[in-house]
């Protein structure tokens, strides 16, 4: 039975019991939240305390582990994994993490459920950060010589395991010879300027921001040499979910004959969808877009359209970069035999 | 000598003395700018308390006619345009309006500079509201049928001369059948969230506000019939510079399919330019991006770009309406020819 503590930016497990940092009062706050049990870890996610694809999957592991050992059975155990499960629909992580949890925990039956849900979160939490390391050189491999680099969102150490995803390779290409980052803010909860320029500014990356809708026209005018993004959901084909704008870019990359690449673990890969039509996109409340920190920013009650996330034909994705390698999409085999 | 008044939206001349809207308060509050003369005009447009292609030219036109009446003479004259022409770089509007009250002044002679030159801006004025209600009826003849369209940035009233460009054709298309509207944001000054919603509002038309990032992944989804825009300088082969998102808004037109129309007054058309690379972009201070409302969204002192404008080549322009008919980009002579 493991109990070894295992920590990260974002995440501290000390074998026990789990802390996060609060992602919504970055970056001028560094508050932690001491998570307990399932109910508060679903609420931590759906509120995007904990946010970023794989990170939110590592979380919801621990979540699941730490309540079947505050009440080890089955009821808990399947209660768990249901309320995990269904904190947030998109990315395809917190599904696969949980589901991991869950059939570790059977598999060991009543006696040992509690340690082996321990140690099958673990486990996960051990693999996405050696798959960051992993995806940080095949990334920087791919982008060999690219130094002007425009991402979105944020996918760093923030949103996953290790250094991140997206982010991973631009620290990667930063340390072996010197980038410059465009990061678009990322409405309407500005994880690029919150997030992104947090981390880029403890990482000693030069970088600027840009609004969203700004980073188009940038790239038209010649000043980047590649976009990175992470992913929340990608379909067989190589079609990504990610978060809004994040299509928009892609366009703009393939309009300028850049390579737009996306970055993540094959955890994020959902091989049930052959392509994007049958991502659940979250729709979430008007409040995030009608006002940004208190402060409204349009006609009180005015009606809002909040998609969380978008999806990027995999006609656009140059390349799929994960721990297993890199696939070209639409090659729906390559990428289905990432997964082994 | 005309000294009738003329009253609008954002904008009342009281055949003498000019009021404006003071734009950057708006939806909270309306409060109105009594402008004296031409420094406190090109101020008042500098910070964006008058915004909008069209709408600046007016003003303009109108605060160098106060100046020359206030102070008489040929110095005053070539001072009062100098400020005023410089005060922001990319819409042509502006000088184009500014070089016709100069020209109407000189012409007149010293002794009724003031009355003509008051004379001019008059009839700047009735121009562009005469324009608007053709722009609204050309666009809303090209794009009948539509219902769902969307839009960025503020084109209406509070913007241009009658019901504004692009909002003017949106207004024109709902008296006639109805329509509903996705509005972008726009940041970094939220001119879509704070002015369009605003405008939409009053005018009764079914909106809904997405973030700027958000709008292609909802065209993709086949939530948007045509797009349309306005213009602050449009090349005379139909290149366009508009505010930053637009670009992006084109990209996903085409992908979809869908028209990606242009509305704007003949005054915003610049003969000079063969296309888009002579444009000057306008580059604003880094704390409009920084913060949003008075709160602060990224580490302090975060590098910053903050293009006020992009380009959207004329290859993704369905269609450029004016006051004088529609011209197909990039079909140079047919835009030139609507010069007259």
């Amino acid at each position: 039975m493991s109990v070894a503590a295992q920590s990260h930016v974002a995440l501290r497990w000390d074998g026990r019991g789990l802390a996060v940092l609060d992602q919504t009062l970055l970056p001028g706050a560094e508050v932690w939240l001491t998570l307990e049990g399932a109910d508060d870890t679903a609420a931590a996610i759906r509120r995007l305390a904990v946010r970023g694809a794989p990170l939110i999957g590592m979380t919801a592991a621990y979540g699941l582990a730490m309540e079947v050992a505050r009440e080890p059975g089955l009821g808990s155990l399947e209660r768990g994994w249901e309320v995990l499960r269904d904190a947030r629909p998109t990315a395809v992580n917190l599904a696969h993490a949980v589901d991991r949890v869950r059939a570790a925990a059977l598999a060991a039956g009543p006696v040992s459920m509690a340690a082996a849900a321990r140690a099958e979160a673990q486990r996960i939490h051990a693999e996405e950060d050696a798959a960051s390391e992993a995806i940080a050189a095949n990334g920087a491999d791919l982008l060999a010589g690219v130094r002007r680099i425009a991402t979105h969102c944020n996918t760093g150490a923030l949103a996953a395991g290790g250094r991140g995803t997206a982010l991973a390779v631009i620290l990667e290409l930063h340390a072996r010879g010197g980038v410059h980052v465009l990061a678009g803010e990322t409405r309407p909860l500005l994880q690029g300027a919150r997030l992104t320029a947090w981390e880029l500014a403890r990482g000693g990356v030069p970088h600027e921001l840009v609004v969203d809708g700004a980073m188009a026209g940038l790239i038209r005018r010649g000043e980047v040499d590649a976009a990175i993004v992470g992913c929340d959901r990608v379909a067989a084909n190589g079609d990504t979910a990610n978060k809004v704008g994040t299509y928009s870019l892609a366009l703009a990359a393939r309009a300028a004959g850049i390579p737009f690449v996306v970055a993540g673990p094959t955890s994020t890969i959902d091989p049930t969808l052959p392509d994007g039509e049958g991502i659940e996109i979250e729709e979430r409340g008007g409040d995030e877009v009608r006002g940004f920190g208190g402060v409204e920013t349009t006609v009180p009650g005015t009606a809002v359209r909040n998609p969380a996330f978008d999806v990027t034909p995999a006609s656009l994705v140059s390349a799929l970069v994960t721990e297993r390698g890199v696939a070209q999409p639409p090659d729906t085999a390559a990428i289905v035999a990432l997964l082994g």
